[in-house]
C-alpha cells in the first residue's frame, strides 16, 4: 500500500501520471490519496499532514510525499525506514514530524538512477525519481538496494512552548480548512482544561475564555473556543465559522498560557 | 467494498486518517471516494448526494457518511440496513433519503465502544467511531453485534410538491456545481413535457418557457431550459452558465406548475 | 485497470454513480481518478490533460473520458483503440492528442443498446453510456462487438508551430494549476536552450530572456522563465507565482522564436 501527498492539484496530469508509473512497475499496489490540495510548495503543511496521520496506516505502508519546490536542483531524493512506515521524497523537511516522532530512523540518499524512469525530466521527478522509488520499494527492493544511508538530511525546526516565569509561549503550527488553528501546546505538556486557577489562555492579544471537549459546546456564542484536538494538540475554533479568517490567524501567530 | 462521504475537504489529514484505519481493521476493503467537498456541515447536500447515487453501488456495498456538526456530543453513532446496502453514520438525518426510498430499513444504534477506537477524540468520529465500524462490518460482522435496533432515528423532512387549485407548488432542494438547480418534481408525478395546453413552469417569479431533453438544446438562448435531470428530478438550468448564480435561486427556492 | 477523466467536479453524485455502475459490472476492476477538475465543458483542456499522461498507464489500460458539452444529443459515443491502450467517450475530440500521437488507431462508434444501462438520462451518459461501455471492455468484451467502425470521427486542431521567414510563431496550448504556460513547441523541433546566437524568446510582446531546466533556478528574479516541460513542450512560468495571471497569458496567447 502506497499513500500518495502533494501540492499538484487535482486538475492537471501530475497525480495521475505518477500513479500511471508505480502501476506500470508494480500493478498490485493500492494507491490512497493522502491529499494533493497542500498550497503550493508548503512543506510545513505537508509535514504536517503526513504527520498527523501515517501513523494511522497498517505497518509496512510507503508514504510518497511529493511538495518539492527545488525539484530539478541537488536537493536529494529521499527514503525513509522506520520501525513500521517507509517515506519516499525529497530532502527538504517534509519527513520533520516523523523524524520528531519515531524512536529509531533511517534514511537513504536514493542515488542509483537505475531505479529512476530512464529520462528524467528536471522538473517532475515525481513521476520520474519518486514514483520508480515507491514502486520498486512495495516490489520489495530493499532501501540499502536504492541508495546509501546519510545522518545530514533536512530537518525543519517544529517549535516546543517555552515556559518563562509564568507563562507558557508557544504558536500556532497549523491552520486546517475549517480555519480552525493547531497550537504546538499538547495535552501530555499542558492539559488546559485543569489548569490552576486563574490560568488565562491567549491567542494574540485575544482572550479565549471557553474551554470545551467538541465542536458543538462552542454555539452558544460566536468566540473564539478551545478544545484538544483530533492530532493531539490544543486547537482554537470558533463555531460554524473560520477562527483563522475572522481573527486573522496564521501559521506562527504566537499563544500563551498566563498563570495566575 | 466501502464508499465515502464527508465534508473534510481534501486538503487536511482527516480522509487518510479515516482511510489509514479502515485498512489497518481491513486490508482488503476497496474504498470508493463518494465526495469529500460536501459544504461544510451541510447535511441536507450529503443527503441528497448520497441519496443520487447509492444504488449505484453493488448489493453489499457499505456507505460511510461523515457529514456531523453534532460530532462529540450525544448524537447517536448509527448503522442502517437496508435490503441491498449498509450505511454507517451519525444520527442526524443524514441518511433521509435512503430511509424515504428503501422498503424495509433496519437502524441499530452502534453503542458498543469495543467497535470503536481504544482512544476516542470528540472531534473526529470519523476516524474513531465510524471508520471502524465500517471496517468491522466489511469483515463480515453482523450490524446486531454492533449495537441495538432503534425506531426514533432522525429524518429531515424532505419537502413533496402540493397541490393547491391550478397550481402545484415545489421548491428547489438542490443546486449542483453547474448551478443547476433540482426541484422535487419528480418524472412519476409531474411529466412537464406532457402537461396540458396551458400549463406554465415557474421558478420564483421567472417563467421557465424552454423545456427538453438535454443541455445543448439549451443553447439558443440564455434563458432558463428545465429538463428532467439523471436523478429523476424536473431541474432548471442555463446553457454554460449558473442558473443559481444568475437567478439568485437557492435550496428552498419555490417553484410553481401554474395549470390554465 | 480504468482510469477516469472528467469535468464533473468533486461535489456531486455524478463521479461515484459512474463508479457504482462500473464496479456493479464489473467488481474486480481497478479505478484510477484521471481528473475530475477539468474546467466545464473544456474539451481541449481534458484532451491536453489526458494526451500528457495516458502513455504512463501499463498496457491495457482502459481511459473513460467524459467532458462532453452534447450529451443527449447525436454525438457518437466512442471506443478508441491504439496499440497498448483503449479510450471511452464522446465523439468531440476529447481523444485528439491520442489520434495524434498514435500510429495506428481503430475508432468504434458504440451503437448497441444491449450494453448501455436499461433506461438512459439524456444529461449523464457518463453514468448510463459510457460507465458501463468501460465495464464492459474491462471485461474482455471486444470493442467490435460494442459497434461498428468509423474514420469520421471528430479531431481538434492541434496547432503546430509555423516558420516564418526568421520567425517561428506558436502559441499556448494549456495552463496548468500553477498558472504555468506551456506552448506548443516541443524540445524535438526547438531546442530553446541551443538556438544560435541572437535567437530571442517573445511571448505576447513580452521577451523572455531566462532560460533553464528547473524551477528553483527562476527565483533570482520575478521575470518570466522558460524551461522544457515534463509533457515534453516548453513552458513559460514565474517563481512562486502564477505567470498566467500575472501576464494575462491564455490558450491561445502567441509565442515567438525571433532568429538573428
Amino acid at each position: 500500500m502506497i499513500t500518495f501527498l502533494t501540492d499538484f492539484g487535482t486538475a492537471d496530469y501530475f497525480v495521475p501520471a505518477v500513479k500511471g508509473i508505480i502501476y506500470s512497475i508494480s500493478p498490485q499496489t493500492t494507491i490512497i490519496d493522502l491529499s494533493h490540495d497542500i498550497p503550493a510548495q508548503d512543506i510545513r503543511f505537508a509535514a504536517f499532514t503526513l504527520g498527523a496521520c501515517y501513523q494511522d496506516f497498517p505497518a509496512g505502508t510507503i508514504h510518497l510525499g511529493v511538495v518539492d519546490p527545488g525539484v530539478g536542483s541537488t536537493r536529494r531524493p529521499l527514503i525513509v525506514v522506520t520501525e513500521n512506515h517507509f517515506f519516499v521524497g525529497p530532502d527538504n523537511g517534509l519527513f520533520s514530524y516523523v523524524y520528531a516522532r519515531e524512536k529509531s530512523i533511517q534514511v537513504f540518499h536514493a542515488c542509483l538512477p537505475d531505479f529512476f524512469r530512464p529520462t528524467i525530466s528536471p522538473t517532475f521527478h515525481g513521476r520520474d525519481v519518486f514514483a520508480p522509488l515507491a514502486a520498486w520499494l512495495s516490489q520489495g527492493v530493499s532501501p540499502k538496494s536504492l541508495g546509501e544511508e546519510i545522518s545530514d538530511f533536512v530537518r525543519l525546526e517544529i517549535s516546543s512552548p517555552q515556559l518563562i516565569e509564568n507563562s507558557v509561549l508557544g504558536e500556532i503550527i497549523h491552520i486546517d480548512r475549517f480555519g480552525n488553528c493547531i497550537t504546538n501546546l499538547t495535552l501530555e505538556e499542558f492539559d488546559l482544561k485543569n489548569e490552576k486557577t486563574g490560568s488565562r489562555f491567549f491567542i494574540k492579544d485575544l482572550e479565549v475564555d471557553q474551554l470545551g471537549t467538541y465542536f458543538a459546546q462552542a454555539q452558544l456564542t460566536g468566540n473564539l473556543f478551545a478544545y484538544l484536538g483530533s492530532a493531539g494538540y490544543w486547537e482554537v475554533a470558533m463555531w460554524k465559522d473560520s477562527a483563522a479568517l475572522r481573527m486573522k490567524i496564521e501559521r506562527g501567530t504566537p499563544v500563551k498560557i498566563l498563570r495566575d
